[in-house]
């Protein structure tokens, strides 16, 4: 597995979450490829290929984008509006992004469609309905959604 | 069942695939409600209320557009362009959009997302695999995806 090739970007502050959503899609798709980050900044250091993750200046971006809305510094909004922001020709700007939050403020659902989310995710309660949930949206994604042709 | 009151709008102006795609949603989702139309002038009429469907002047928007690209007179390109391009306070201009289309041509993928589809998907050549495949994407869009709070 190249390092730098990567199918999946998963942005989430809290540990277990991230630990979780990792480990779910690992079970659900073969193959897949998956990094994690833990803030906003590091997402972006990551798909810009900035700071620590210089190495991937070459890469493709991710085919899907997991995004936390609440994070410390750079949050969820700030992430999708500076990729959503990017240069028309940056194939990065289309990337598909899903919200997955523990937020069902409307305010916070309708804000995420108005930055250019593709969907958006609550994060069941129960581990199992967690578990299964990042389960169906990363098969959705990576293997009935077509990105590019 | 009001008849005004849809979740989902399907798109498509051949007549099995438009068929097949109501009974495949009805199939997979209990009680769902779908409206059918044949091509982009008629999905104006009826998301804007005029003409034969003046009577869903006070529905709520459907939770869900399934779109044809291919189609006489308004594309599915022109239909997703008005929709994105409504006030910013229209309800409508956020409703998911999901093209589902014969078309794999990178082109046609690029364009939809850059006129603000939130999903591509590619109608499968075999019978089964395109009720599979409706199913999911209905299954998706109506339980786990969150238009509003």
């Amino acid at each position: 597995m190249n390092e730098e090739i990567i199918d999946i970007l998963v942005v989430e502050d809290n540990d277990s979450d991230r630990a979780s959503i990792v480990e779910s899609l690992k079970s659900a798709i073969v193959n897949v490829r998956v990094a994690a980050v833990h803030d906003g900044k590091q997402a972006l250091d990551f798909l810009y290929a900035r700071g620590d993750f210089r190495n991937r200046a070459e890469a493709e971006p991710p085919r899907l984008i997991l995004l936390d809305l609440s994070m410390p510094g750079d949050d969820g909004f700030s992430v999708l509006g500076q990729i959503r922001s990017l240069d028309e020709d940056d194939s990065l700007i289309l990337t598909p992004v899903v919200i997955f939050s523990d937020s069902n403020d409307s305010g916070d659902i309708s804000k995420s469609y108005r930055c250019g989310a593709n969907s958006y995710i609550i994060k069941p309660l129960s581990f199992p309905d967690f578990q299964a949930v990042v389960k169906v949206v990363g098969k959705y994604w990576m293997t009935h959604n077509i990105y590019s042709g």
